[in-house]
């Protein structure tokens, strides 16, 4: 039992899982379940929605709606925070401004920490906010973090606050399609993953208790150049075929690693990104998920997902556990309050601080490891060294990119935000990307990121 | 009193400048000075130069020259290393090499670790062997590091050998040409200069004990421009203008401390160097020490050097104190030599192992700092946090480099070496910088290299 917040309830896809997985879960039955968003339709729907799944599967949770935050937050022992600020729509439009200025698909095209517009500023905001009322009216709290960045948010949660923050992805369930594509079945599979969020890597992987990684070699040697021949491949949603694509294969060959899940498109080699022809080579014919084909697929889905959830909503006669059976959806988030709450060990993959985990990452660094979670709280489980060559040019970039974003963030340091593009490959002078610059917080949705950054 | 030995004793200016240092220290008299270089015409050049500026000083030195370097190790104290494998030639070569490739000056255009070639290759190879001699012949000797690349190599020496390293420049005196510039007359100014070899900045600048950067904006806002349009700017060397530079004021005002000495070539951003006419912008009409001017300028002082010293070796009555004043050089090797041999406390600027000394930097990576020397040793005057942007945009990425150039010299990792120049800005294609590494590494004075990097 446990009173648990859920701010951005709007999100449909995660609210869905959530509701889903609570029903589900019968020893966190009796909980307290708060939908918070600030949007009243999206929150008559869900509600709508959570009530009668919660009947149908005869659950046993109070379910309420607010949309003051703060009241939200009264009381709450988990607080899972899914919340886009303003949407997808700017993000579009500064694609289209940076375009102008010579970067395809725009400065954040591979949405690796762009979420929340230029500099990822509203999400940062959002999400300090948050904590910073946590501190207030829940300081106990555990603040459960799905939105993006998972990476920088998590990081500056955890150092800027008292909070306890723990960030969850879905990503590294990526190692089902190769267990998958390798005719592996996931009962005889174990793997173990780890970097930063949407930059992890498949440090072991087994078959049988035993040494698994010959048996891709032997894939990607013998059977991989066939498979991006299948219709499978070519015909796939680039969210599933990037696991095996060639992308991913080149980056294992590159840093030692199999990447994992949202890895392959946000963390690849500029080079592979340079046109749309180019990421077709090493994605597939979508080009992957964030070229201009792969992302308007996302775009599509997304709104046939919110479509469905509005007829379902519409007709209240609609059986909801038939489009939802009443099993567990994958997601993490309600194993873990249930882990928590009831101390129920158990393994899960989450971000938290490194503490030692992974070698060479300072302490105070979010990182997406394996954890031992129960009553005592979330534990990593340690990793040790990644090799060499990962660090160097991966991991090391990455968690600098991180540290500029904060930087810039922390001090609203306008200086930063050029220098951190002058170091983007497709950058030509520092005149235009100062342009630039200017011209995306001269932008009406940017008049307080504007003003924050000096 | 000490054994001291000079590896690469060839090498004109450094060993002049010893051999006057040591004439003039008379608490060093009495010691025995190895010169050792696989040079026998060099040697006896430097061996009859210093024969007779010993006796003009009537100094009390022991003086013995030999070809063999583990000869020259036997009973070292001190062993000074000013070698620089394979001359100049293969660099040059190369850069013509890279420049068809597109970069223009070559890849390691800005000399920051590039001396020895491709990766610095020669250099570290030499570095380590001369270091496990040591660690064979005289395990407690002090290994003085001037050989570039120090911040390479001193690291390199540090983490893999047990041998006392301590790197050795004299780029921090660049601030003697803002004390001049500024019109301050050198008692009165006291400055602590902290960074990294050839990426130092003033982390404080003193005039009469008082804050001195004041006097510096101040000379920014009103008297640069007139300064960038004098005859002693347009007509200065490349090495003399660079420190009160357009550049050095722009990375100021970018970082927020003045970079000092060979920080202005060296890590100076990459939008500086695109071309001559954009190099000429910002360290002037010469377009900066590593320019095609600049640099065949510093080539031509340095055959007249060396044509001067054959000059005073033929003509055996020539007074040598005349062209060399017996008066310290400027140089540390000696002076720091005296300090410890004889355990007199002085204040040297030198680069060890970190050791807390910079926030945020690891305690194995050498830094270049104030010290305290003595009998004790080395230790390192407390630094602190650098400016937040400095660390993010300059310190962190040239460490990066340092770790990126061990990692392939010590795995002889070829993929590193193609992955390191896919970061170039000018860089177009992997497939172009790949066939770049392998012409490269074909080059006949890269044979060795060649099977190194695998």
């Amino acid at each position: 039992m446990a009173n648990i917040s859920i701010i951005g309830a709007g999100s449909v896809v995660f609210s869905t899982s959530f509701i889903r997985d609570l029903c589900v879960t019968k020893s966190l039955w009796g909980s307290k379940i708060t939908l918070m968003d600030i949007s009243k339709d999206r929150l008559s729907m869900i509600h709508n929605l959570a009530v009668r799944y919660k009947k149908e599967t005869k659950a046993d949770l109070k379910i309420e709606t607010t949309t003051n935050r703060r009241e939200a937050l009264e009381d709450a022992d988990f607080v899972l925070c899914t919340v886009k600020v303003g949407g997808y729509q700017p993000m579009e439009m500064e694609r289209k401004i940076a375009e102008r200025y010579g970067y395809y698909r725009g400065i954040g095209d591979r949405v690796c920490d762009y979420y929340g517009g230029f500099g990822a500023y509203h999400q940062l905001k959002f999400f300090l906010d948050l904590a910073r009322d946590m501190e207030d009216t829940c300081p106990d709290a555990w603040l459960i973090e799905t939105a993006n960045p998972v990476f920088e948010g998590t990081t500056l949660i955890s150092r800027e606050t008292r909070i306890k923050v723990i960030g969850v992805c879905h990503g590294h369930l990526g190692y089902e399609k190769i267990a998958e594509t390798l005719g592996l079945s996931l009962e005889d599979v174990s793997v173990e993953i780890a970097g930063f969020n949407h930059c992890v890597w498949m440090t072991r992987f087994l078959y049988r208790g035993r040494n698994a990684y010959p048996l891709l070699d032997e894939w990607i040697e013998k059977k991989a150049e066939k498979y991006w021949k299948s219709e499978e491949f070519l015909k796939g949603l680039p969210w599933e075929t990037e696991q095996m694509s060639p992308a991913a294969v080149d980056m294992y060959k590159q840093f030692g690693l199999f990447p994992i899940g949202d890895t392959i498109r946000s963390v690849s080699p500029w080079w592979y990104h340079v046109d749309l022809e180019t990421k077709k080579r090493w994605f597939g014919p979508t080009g992957g998920f964030d070229s201009e084909i792969g992302w308007s697929i996302y775009l599509k889905h997304r709104e046939k997902r919110l479509r469905k959830m509005q007829d379902l909503y519409k007709d209240s006669s609609a059986p909801l556990t038939r489009e939802f059976p009443p099993v567990m959806s994958g997601e993490q988030h309600i194993p873990l309050i249930d882990s928590i709450a009831n101390d129920r060990e158990a393994i899960l993959q989450l971000n938290i601080p490194n503490r030692g985990v992974i070698s060479g990452i300072p302490d105070d660094v979010v990182v997406e490891i394996p954890t031992v979670v129960s009553g005592r709280g979330v534990q990593g489980i340690h990793i040790g060294e990644l090799p060499k060559r990962l660090m160097l040019y991966v991991m090391i970039p990455r968690m600098l990119r991180m540290e500029r974003i904060l930087q810039a963030f922390k001090d609203g340091d306008r200086k930063s935000l050029v220098l951190m593009l002058m170091d983007d490959p497709r950058t030509e002078s520092y005149e235009k990307t100062y342009a630039l610059v200017e011209e995306l917080l001269a932008q009406p949705w940017n008049t307080e990121a504007a003003d924050h950054y000096r």
